[in-house]
């Protein structure tokens, strides 16, 4: 297997895979099918297959997959079989709901820190965090070693923060801003912007 | 231009070229290439002009694209050319956030009501919107038409509700929930769920 190899395409598909298997996994079952996890994501049960045998083989013709097996190899693949610390930056409406956010634990990923810039919010409490000071982030965010952020401030902005977050070593950004950023090759981006999500919807209606 | 043959792929792109002339519309630019719109988005040039030759000849050879044309076209052909009506199911942080989201007026949308099922929450103010009982939901949407729901609610009451709001004549459904919805053919969901957006960075980590 040589990661390099993967197309992105791929890549983006596994983290569905590993959400419905995990919620079969909560609701007892032990073994499934490409059929029936295909049911369950939307994706044809060829394409299932296709995407998990890039890895290896890990389902057995007659039986179908073990659960608990694939789950493992799927947060071993995406490197979820550990957790991931990760800042906020942005203490917005946005910034508050991620906060508070009880989905991440699980699925590998621990939020520690939130900052922000405005110095009314600075200090202030957001669940179990204090809104740190945005001046502060490089220092903290190299100390820690902290590779991923999730970035919840105004377009006007976004760039100049994600070239901040970057130099002080963030590897992936989540960015919610509503602007493309441009990043170093090496550096990743994932977008939640609704307004686009929405716009791909109309188009059908 | 046949609808039905254009790949989704494409679709999914062109929200985001839509984003960055907007931005350069606002900037003051006039006019742009592929080139430069492949710079601020991240995708190639021969790509876009791939996509946006799918919908007609909008660029001139040597003098590259007007923005406000391409806009013009671009909402056109993601029927962002109106304002949709959108509500917005479940009125805790995230529903909070999104009734406060100020990017939906300028790209064709318009948040007009929020629901929640929580005795407590029902009648209380977010933003200029009072929370309505779930319960009158599929009265409301049937009489005003609306078509595009916001789903931010939890996994376990995910489907069910969806199954409502299909029934109720919804047929865009933007899902926060961290759980894949079945829909009947001819509704169409996207899907918003930062774990997963977390777990396709970490792969390259």
């Amino acid at each position: 297997m040589n990661a390099e190899k993967i197309p992105d395409i791929i890549i983006t598909r596994l983290p569905v895979y590993l959400r419905a298997l995990q919620r079969m996994a909560d609701s007892g079952l032990k073994t499934t099918s490409s059929q029936e996890l295909g049911e369950h994501v939307g994706i044809s049960a060829a394409q299932i297959r296709k995407d998990i045998s890039q890895f290896g083989e890990f389902g057995k013709q007659g039986t179908g997959y073990s659960i608990a097996y694939l789950l493992d190899k799927l947060r071993e693949i995406l490197k979820v079989n550990r957790i991931w610390d990760v800042i906020i930056v942005g203490a917005g409406d946005m910034g508050h709901a991620l906060a508070r956010y009880q989905g991440f634990a699980d699925r590998g990923f621990n939020v520690v820190m939130i900052f922000d810039n405005d110095k009314s919010k600075i200090g202030q409490k957001i669940a179990d965090f204090t809104i740190e000071d945005m001046d502060n982030l490089p220092e903290k965010v190299k100390s820690s070693g902290i590779k991923i952020a999730m970035l919840t401030i105004p377009a006007s902005v976004a760039q100049e923060t994600a070239d901040k977050l970057v130099q002080a070593g963030i590897k992936a950004i989540l960015n919610y801003a509503p602007i493309s950023l441009n990043v170093p090759k090496g550096v990743k981006v994932q977008h939640i912007d609704p307004a686009t999500h929405l716009q791909r919807m109309t188009y059908y209606l």
